[in-house]
């Protein structure tokens, strides 16, 4: 694969904005390989992703978004830019159960998710034996009388590290608003329900109890209201009568490990975009 | 197939019940066609389904109560006894969404369904002629100055039919908790969303606000409470970002036809035995 | 929706296509509310579909093939032209089961297809008062001792009546090459397996006979060879070693119902562009 | 949990069986706590599964077969006794894809599996460490010149290491009959296809050429006809035109790792009875 640059745009839905941004590119020497977009009829609202190859482009990759800006200020476009061959520096935070941070890890090592693995960071030291077999660094910060301060030091660590992308691979601390504000759309958070059912603690309990006949996992951006950001990607499971809440979790934690690995995939291929409490995810 | 006799039992788990059953069942002559048992180990409940041949048998059907009697007093067991041959008396409730009744008046032309649709009513005119081209009465029961008569008035045919099942194909009323205590167990809703998720009105509506990737229908026997009842099947399908409301009501309802016709067959096949607000659905 | 052009395109893989597509369109006035594309790197073709608002085009809708031509053969291009508020005449053709037939009837009735079903055709009269309940006029081509003969009938029917889109709603005769390559690419069957797997007659037996734990269904492209022509969707239902042949039959039912009407949409919506024995289906 | 008998029975359907099994377990002091049957009508034959708690049995458990035995001569009946806290000894055989490997491995040692995973052999030694780290042995038996020698090394070694039960977990080279031969029902395959289609080297890549719009994966054991044995369980996920063969193995690796678990699974809680080329899976 060449090594492309990928915008994506959302303004207010009027006409000529396709026709220009192609234009756009097409006179500034690119060739476009993908483009999808997508207008939200109730909020007049649209939205698009142009990839496009960055060899023989007219400007230096730092100097897109001032080049582009005149096409932007026109149709008051927010605008977002980014290249297929940087690979954003993730964190991925665990706590005791392991079966997320494995199937990352495998990933991450198989060259399947286009990131730099930087770092493991837990309140359990359980796996750093895991974490460093597979060439990552782990970081253990225990919760201890003062909770605010185990999430300081986790804050300090992301942000020494340069972490891009912060992934909580069933990490089991409530994260403050102060914190979530510090990764906004770059927080994704693996729930063990089908949203908006059974916020909060065990939901694989909740779920147990009212008597569903399938359970799900929820893939999200974390904001600073538990379990309510934007649903990147979500997937069921049917169960019956016969599962207890063990198998409810043995069940759930393959959906939870495939469902976390698509949305974080979507992601990084800069698939997705946030609008309010939704997400438009291009194919 | 030969007629057969289905006894669904439930009692507190104690040694010695599956034998017992079994050995009353031969003793008397019966064949054991089918079995299928749970426990559920947090309530410490035994549930079975025993389905037997009635050829041969050494009781007459309207004695088996009866001389069953004797084990049923034994284990503390609750008892209902039901028979492959005969057919409920089916009511289909609808207000103007046609997908699921016809679905239901044309599996029941076709034989699917092990029950006799003996009437359709609605609080609208809309399905006259559909329903008396599948050879079905059509009820008419406007909802007036005072619903509450239209409630008492549906109430009285459905008890003047001698009706054993009502089911509410989207049928958009309400229903007092004095209606439903008349049908316990026996009156079956579909709910466009997978429950609890959605309660009560527009939940494609609210599907599409909180931004969700799947949708979901709920069948559920109906209780005093909203959209709380035991639930029987429910099942979901996948959405995008490109699905509006009305998008998310047409797919929605292609899944509402389907698990409200599962659910209503495991109920005609005598395969659900609700416990508190849980069912045991056997295979 | 006001009505737009839909323009669906195939050629070689080069630089500029995007653009000046896009540009075309712009220049003559016209407002793109969707687009979306491929390239099959395999076979180095772009596919694209662009919609846009006929209100202010620069083009009336008969000149536009010809006012496009000049980009059309720069690029070496295959054009389809569609308008949205044109309606194609849809022919369906049954056999004995009524369950696609049904479905057809009921979306059309609702106004969910965006065709004009304009008449049923069977090699058994059965489907006459249905069809004519839903207003559809049905016609009875009975296959005596010369199934050639019965076949040309039905073709001349189909040509009397300027059908554009044939749907075979499980209809069980086989169609000659000859009849197949007047409809191309405009005929579209149901088949009850998940191909290439149960190619011809009693797929579900065959599929019991393998002791498959899923069943499926195809919609696809009518070719010249037998259950071989281009896919444009599919699906499965779970099954298990409790459901035999009848059972795989009536599970099966509900999935050719949904997959045969996804199909249809898609096709109808213009969205469907086959390439050799594949398809491009756009969301 | 208490250790329990599970036994598994086929024989002629015939009546009086359940009554006397269930008998027999009782007058020699079983609590039966759990019983599944399944009568096929095609071919006439009855299968049970029913488990009883070991504490207060009659018989130690090396003499239940031979009690057990007039019963089963009564009736016919092939009989296979477990337990359930005997472990059977299970060998992984891999290549060079990791992914299923990978899987087994963390869900063995989260104690998910109740088996004990002796070893791991593969034709590659790329697998060493990762096989260490998990506490496994591991051993390298390369393909040289002869790969019938290769092939008789690793019957050698897993007849010395006493296995039960041979897990393929992409493993790619195909065994001979003789080889088959060993593991009767005892050695388990994932086929990357939904079975029968895309039989051989190569599914994702056929999947891709015929164009299909969901490819699966498929658990089985193992026969001398290719791909040809009985499916214990298979499943899909749905494709676009937009997967290219690399996609579809990506998408396909999640499949197959969920698969291959969930048959290893049913098989070791012996819930699987083969009967010739199906197999009864009891919930």
């Amino acid at each position: 694969m060449k090594p492309t640059a990928i915008l994506l745009l959302s303004c207010p839905d009027q006409p000529g904005v396709v026709a220009t941004v192609a234009d756009w590119v097409w006179r500034n020497g690119g060739n476009i390989v993908d483009a999808e977009q997508h207008t939200d009829l109730t909020d007049g609202i649209f939205f698009q992703r142009i990839e496009f190859e960055l060899a023989g482009f007219g400007h230096d990759r730092s100097e897109i978004h001032q080049a582009f800006d005149a096409v932007a200020q026109r149709f008051g476009m927010q605008v977002a830019i980014q290249f297929s061959d940087e690979r954003p520096r993730m964190a991925v935070l665990a706590s005791k159960a392991p079966h997320c941070l494995i199937d990352l890890l495998a990933r991450s090592k198989a060259g399947e998710l286009p990131a730099e693995l930087a770092l493991v960071a837990s309140n359990h030291p359980d796996h750093k034996d895991l974490s460093e077999f597979f060439g990552v660094p782990f970081h253990h910060l225990p919760v201890g009388d003062n909770p605010a301060e185990q999430e300081a030091a986790m804050a300090e660590l992301l942000r020494t590290e340069s972490i891009d992308l912060v992934v909580l691979a069933r990490y089991m601390r409530i994260l403050s608003a102060d914190f979530v504000s510090q990764w906004p759309n770059r927080l994704i958070n693996i729930h063990h329900s089908f949203l908006p059912a059974f916020v909060g603690a065990q939901p694989y309990r909740q779920a147990h109890e009212r008597g569903v006949k399938v359970i799900g996992a929820t893939a999200h951006y974390v904001t600073a209201e538990l379990d309510a950001g934007p649903i990147i990607d979500q997937d069921v499971v049917r169960i019956t009568h016969r599962d207890g809440v063990d198998e409810l979790s043995r069940k759930g934690r393959d959906l939870e490990v495939v469902v976390l690995a698509r949305a974080l995939r979507a992601h990084l291929e800069h698939r997705v975009l946030p609008w309010g409490n939704r997400t438009v995810v291009f194919a």
